[in-house]
């Protein structure tokens, strides 16, 4: 088969998903609500997901790595998560007040990331990058902030800056430009360029936002000494270090993946994991900077910083989700054994497996994180965001479709995938071996 | 007794709620995920919430005129609704992926509100409105975002200006100044005042964007024409006319207030009841403006608005509260019969009964939507966020804090109630009653 059959089979596959995916194109601009969830030729529709499936309208049933954009640790409708939302449902899904299930989940958090001495939740994690971004000028007074080339906070106005390749080019229509103004672009892995950029900004730099692990932008790890030399530029010149863990916070280990960096952020994001599958975000830190966040004080509007917040805020529903997926990570401490190690040896099968096939690849990650990208005369090795935009991403793209197509694995087209405590061995082994026979079936001259 | 008394009373019913506020302010900044939430001597802590009731962790039982955040349009819990998240729990919380859930909600708007002809979901309104601007900046590529004093749209960075008296000042720290310089003020029911400011701005300007009934300011009507003024001159100018219906659509009737008010908005924004109870927000509107936000065109970054979207946008279990709460809403179409009656003998029962006894106040309010107002020296009619900023707030707190302490009646203090279809005639007349004796009980001199 050639990667054009993979497609085929798609499309006579996924046949009432075409026909849903045109009318979505009439009420929907692009047809869907999230750009990313877009592949070619359509995507398919899904009509309900358990464990580690996801099954669509014509009844395919696919091997989930994509996990809810990584939130799902547990898989899809985990049982003890899914009774005690059950029994919530019958006793209020929005109070629209104060509540006791926000505090357990609070001093959860608390109790398994001392850092977060302060918490303000609020409903996605793109609230609480830009909430992280207002507290950091509040604190210091200063303007700038500095994010990595490829770095994903989300679709606020204020970190909607140098995502997509290429960084210098506005992030789409309608940023104005003054906005852009505040935001300098960092390039990851380069801790000589980095720092000559933040010595450039040192005078108005309120913080600098990284994600550990660059998820959106290629599954990519930090090199040693990258971060820690970020961290204390920061502290140095009196701006903050906020890290953005959204995605890694609980993927790793009972806890956020700065105690495995031995990074000491003032602020840090959390949010997917920490709502069990449910709308959330969280802005956690030093309570000397998040209590700039407190406005019950009494005082006029400049003696607080005011963020969200917002309407479904701390709601018991998502509180819940959070707090219970959090007691069954905990509970089960051989979980984060089990992902970590099924996502080692995924990285190493799938490495071994393109060494042999002879074809050009890199299998990034850490941990239950693992991602695929084809090299090329441009790109000899994965180092930063640039790289991965700049690999064969129509390879992974064909890859990708190929195990929907024929293989009933999903991944989103070039996304990382995740492992969650639905998965198994024998979901590793059944990857390799449609990795292998995918690129056994192609004529390896016409890739 | 005395409002004094009645503070005192309220604090000897929620002991376990002062304990457990004490705590959150350990853990949350001014202990809670919301600011409005707070109220002094501190909130009660919500147990369960049912019908039309709050529970606190005393046991005191509230009728709630709050409704979480006015977006409980059938109360807590309907049956039905949560009849089909039972269900959705099976079969999965997150996706990630696109479904027909979606357009099952989508389509249902799109038929209630024809000028939906586009939609894009995301998490929050307050993302809706950043994503609205977005789009405006996008559409006309200009700059310049006119909004009402006291007009709220969320906590995001575009729109968090001129919201809190005085409206000349910062809304907080951490805003930079060249944020505040693309949004430009306008007061309230005042069109020939604002029409001067939007010709000064006129140049630069992208859109007007408004809620059609101003909600957290105070909920207040506008005059005849004043609405219809600013679309005419929005239109006029080649500028976006767009309404924020997060509060009002689908209050009113079965769509959107712009219906009566015979408006005709590029954009306009939804939330809350939308979501049945679930974290939502919605931009909606023009196609050939909405089509700028499609990224699936092929081009570089200039030709599309990006704007999420989010990990948790049209999640299965949001999109079917959505759209069973919208179906019940459509099948009984009594009942906004009952809840705008229930609202306009609140108005004029509470009215009444002001006069009755010499107490200055005005009710202000349209269809289940209505809130009390004391006047004073100052303040003679309430017609613009300034007149209700600088009424007698500290009456409105007392009265609620007494309604809460003694009767057992909720409204978040100092903010407008609603009327869910779980509220019947004997509600209207216990809180006109306990209104009466609240205000015979307390010695009217010292008011």
């Amino acid at each position: 088969m050639k990667f054009d059959d993979y497609l085929e089979l798609y499309k006579t596959k996924t046949f009432e998903s075409m026909n849903l995916y045109s009318q979505a194109r009439e009420i929907f601009p692009g047809g869907v609500s999230h750009n990313i969830r877009f592949f070619k030729p359509y995507p398919f529709f899904t009509q309900k997901s358990k464990g580690k499936f996801l099954q669509d309208e014509d009844g395919n049933k696919y091997l989930d790595f994509w996990n809810g954009h990584w939130a799902l640790i547990l898989g899809h409708s985990p049982p003890r998560v899914m009774k005690k939302l059950r029994k919530q449902l019958k006793n209020g899904t929005l109070f629209g007040t104060v509540n006791k299930a926000s505090l357990k989940l609070g001093w959860e958090i608390n109790k398994a990331i001392p850092s977060a001495e302060n918490i303000r939740f609020c409903s996605t994690g793109s609230e609480a990058t830009m909430y992280a971004i207002r507290l950091a000028r509040s604190a210091t007074g200063k303007r700038v902030i500095a994010k990595v080339e490829g770095g994903w906070h989300g679709f606020n106005t204020n970190l909607l800056q140098s995502v997509n390749y290429p960084y210098e080019v506005d992030e789409g229509l309608g940023l104005i430009e003054d906005e852009g103004h505040f935001v300098e672009s960092l390039q990851f892995n380069d801790l000589e360029r980095s720092l000559k950029v933040l010595e450039s900004i040192k005078d108005d730099l309120a913080a600098i936002i990284i994600e550990p692990v660059l998820g959106g932008a290629g599954c990519i790890l930090p090199q040693s000494g990258y971060l820690q030399g970020l961290q204390e530029f920061a502290h140095k010149n009196g701006s903050l270090f906020i890290l953005d863990e959204i995605v890694t916070g609980f993927r790793f280990s009972y806890g956020a993946a700065m105690d495995a960096f031995t990074l000491d952020p003032d602020l840090f994001t959390l949010g997917k994991i920490i709502g069990g599958g449910l709308p959330i975000g969280a802005v956690c830190g030093r309570k000397d900077i998040m209590k700039l966040a407190d406005a019950t004080i009494e005082g006029d509007k400049s003696s607080y910083c005011s963020i969200g917040g917002g309407t479904f805020s701390a709601n018991p529903l998502t509180m819940k989700a959070g707090y219970n997926t959090l007691k069954v990570l905990k509970k089960n401490s051989n979980i984060y054994d089990k992902l970590n190690t099924l996502g080692e040896i995924s990285r190493n099968g799938l490495t071994k497996l393109f060494n042999e096939l002879k074809i050009s690849a890199q299998v990034t990650g850490i941990g239950s994180l693992f991602m695929v990208h084809f090299l090329n005369d441009k790109v000899k090795t994965i180092n930063n965001a640039l790289d991965a935009a700049l690999s064969n991403k129509e390879m992974l793209y064909n890859y990708n479709l190929a195990l929907m197509a024929n293989y009933n694995i999903f991944f989103l087209p070039g996304k990382m995938g995740a492992f969650s405590n639905a998965n198994d061995r024998k979901d590793v082994d059944k990857l390799i071996e449609s990795t292998r026979k995918i690129f056994e079936s192609v004529n390896n001259k016409k890739i």
